[in-house]
């Protein structure tokens, strides 16, 4: 998992984010010099003399042309609410919600979240241009193809650097998309490609905050308004991407430039793309699956004894906590994971609700769990043997969880997962309407129906 | 000038911006196999179900609030012209025309252009909330500190690295600036600098391309809406800035983290800013200097017959076009400069004007100067002698330009060249009363009237 990184980390920075912050937030009213006080207004009119002054250039043209685009607000749904917002501000709610949960999509080759970006910017824009569903679908195999090669190019030097690859190619992936979706030519989508490379999003110390989930939807939203700019002639360099100064030697030790275009058109980097099917960190993953089968062997929690769990060395070392106390701990407790696959045959978001993570009987039988290390097993795979109270032995061992490369999640799968998230907001029935629109996009004639379906 | 990158640069990258910007534009509908296309509506799916599903979160509602805060446009000005938009997009609208003309605020040290992300932000936000200008210059001169000091902090590896520090330094001073704009309390402030801080904006691979002007634009957009996010409960890490991978870690390999807050409240960052006179490279400016200086003593075009120039090596290197084609190529040209300083007593935006640059007689005033290399004259200062056709000499020399540290420009020269790049877009009336509601900011109750008086 660790590897080395090529600068070696300061753990021992002064804490400057807060103390910074404290400044700018206490520091009195004109605390300074009357010198000071007249820089700031030199400041202000030099600045405000040569923003007047190239009011009228064809840079300023384009961006306000594609601001203009935006006008008026609502245009787009934010999915799951009643709320619509200008068409951007769409791009970047939906990709915010979609990675909330940390329950979306995984490239595992880079470990990039490939729809988050590409899909919230696609969608919110079909909307607004009324493209057709084959149109998004396209430009969704497409953008993410850009994403997923530039990361494959980087990977794994940029992700160790800090950068959180997710959000930090993301916005090339959307601008790749939005370029496709509004039918732009080669030159113009290299522009769009160029104006995004200049904002990659994400840092990884922002994993367990809000920050997080907003890297896929600032990029979704830069890689939106980097196309719109691009169709009304805004330019960027020809090469952003591959420059000595241009993104790839900017964020990255590693630039393996054959990832870019290796069978370029033949192979399609959504095709290694995977499906969460538990709402927690992948490694326990194995050990929820065989709970899982173990449930639909008709194991019941009440004729339990004892459970054995083997394990790599890994999988106690980040979840091995045994008392989760609340949901956010469930999701780093293998044994909370494996109790929640036995008593409901599944783990989804709602099995990691505090309620559930505290609720006697769940506890109970996590109490019931031995796990041991066992380093012969993979870090991927699991072995578990349930002892009944009649002292029957029920064996299951997992080798590839479900969700993973060699056993995909089933369509099947899928709708249910479907539905444990959408069923509590949409209904029931809605949901399911919204899943048949789903598999039926690449046909849609109009994808306004499709969003109007995703708002309660 | 070029120091060593502790990264080798690779010059022989192949063009992947433009191969994959092809092959989104131009590669057919559905071109791949039915388990490729399955895949990418399983993608969609997924995502679908997880933006429904987290659609209720509190990410997702701070978020809301925020983007809700831009409804309904039109909020805020657009510098210089009739249009009005959402104050996130007039704070981009106003960074990209703020630095089109390469023409605004420098803070040397860093050569941050502090200015626009800062006051781009701040001007738009104090429209919409009414805020006062006491408010605003203090938000100002807090802002810049912020973004200059972490400037301090990184230079020069950062910049070397191949960032614009100015977009990658001056989301944290826009995020402070409106933080502060706002009332944000400490603790909320360090979430708008620690969401700010996943979002560095710009390369500088794309100088010479629009794409540089929207690095200050992004910059005050990102900010603008981090403030405003951390305002509404939107949360990042308490240790964006410095932690192993946070903001400072990640994009430099250079972290004096005492330049955050080595005489914090005593030293202003903004006491260090310069404004340029001419509106070209600041090599040029000695020489331009010299050329208005003699102009001034009554020295004419015609009567010149010879204008001998010494200048240091690095001055010729850069600038040592002697025939310039239009107006791009005068602000390369050290001749096109010295011209126009004994021609028009300035060189500001209009004397780089293609129609100026190729006119007959600036051509022949460029032809009669003798450039040559002296490196024992500072590469900031200019050796000048003109030969009069009466046999007569003048001489003059410049050692530390106007708009140096050394030699700042004058709060009177300052309001020239407003009304240069002013006069034009407002006209001459209209401009004097913006230059007093200028001057005059810090005790204006509301910005509004500002604001209205920069639209024509």
């Amino acid at each position: 998992m660790a590897r080395n990184t090529q600068v070696a980390a300061d753990h021992n920075a002064p804490p400057i984010t807060r103390l910074l912050a404290e400044f700018v937030a206490t520091h009195p009213s004109r605390g300074w010099s009357d010198a000071v006080d007249h820089e700031a207004h030199r400041t202000f009119l030099n600045w405000l003399g040569c923003a007047v002054g190239a009011a009228q250039h064809e840079s300023v043209d384009s961006a306000l042309a594609a601001v203009q685009t935006l006008q008026p607000a609502p245009q787009a749904a934010v999915l799951g609410r009643a709320e619509r917002v200008d068409v951007a501000s769409a791009a970047l709610l939906n990709g915010i919600s979609s990675h909330t949960f940390d329950f979306d999509d995984t490239h595992l080759k880079t470990i990039i979240h490939p729809a988050g970006p590409v899909a919230s910017a696609l969608l919110a824009l079909a909307e607004l241009t009324g493209a057709s569903g084959r149109t998004l679908i396209d430009a969704l195999v497409l953008g993410i193809d850009v994403s997923c090669r530039i990361g494959n190019l980087m990977y794994p030097e940029h992700y160790d650097r800090g950068w959180h690859i997710t959000g930090s190619t993301g916005m090339l992936g959307a601008a790749a998309g939005c370029a496709r979706l509004l039918g732009l030519d080669a030159q113009k989508t290299a522009m769009a490609l160029g104006i995004a490379a200049s904002q990659p999003v994400g840092l990884r110390e922002q994993f367990g905050t809000m920050t997080k989930p907003l890297h896929p939807g600032a990029a979704a939203r830069a890689g939106l308004m980097s196309a719109l700019m691009a169709r009304h002639g805004f330019t960027a360099s020809e090469r952003a991407l591959e420059a000595p100064r241009g993104l790839v030697q900017v964020v990255s030790t590693k630039a393996a430039w054959h990832e870019a275009t290796d069978e370029l058109g033949q192979r399609f980097e959504i095709s290694f793309n995977t499906y969460k099917p538990f709402a927690c960190g992948i490694v326990i993953h194995p050990a929820i699956d065989a709970a899982v089968q173990l449930r639909e062997r008709g194991v019941r929690p009440e004729q339990i004894e004892r459970i054995e769990l083997k394990v790599h060395s890994l999988v106690l070392e980040l979840t091995g906590k045994k008392e989760p106390k609340d949901g956010l701990q469930g999701k780093f407790s293998v044994y909370h994971g494996c109790a929640a696959g036995l008593l409901f045959g599944r783990a989804g978001e709602p099995e990691f609700d505090d309620a559930i993570v505290t609720r006697a009987d769940v506890d109970a039988l996590r109490r019931r769990i031995v796990a041991t290390v066992d380093d012969s097993i993979d870090e991927a795979a699991v072995d578990m043997t349930v002892v009944l109270a009649d002292g029957r032995r029920e064996h299951v061992f997992v080798e590839h969880a479900i969700g993973s490369m060699q056993r995909p999640l089933s369509d099947a799968a899928l709708e249910g997962k479907f539905h444990a998230l959408s069923d509590g907001v949409l209904g029931a029935a809605r949901t399911a309407d919204l899943i048949r629109a789903g598999w039926s996009v690449g046909t849609s004639a109009d994808l306004r129906a499709l969003a109007a379906l995703a708002q309660p």
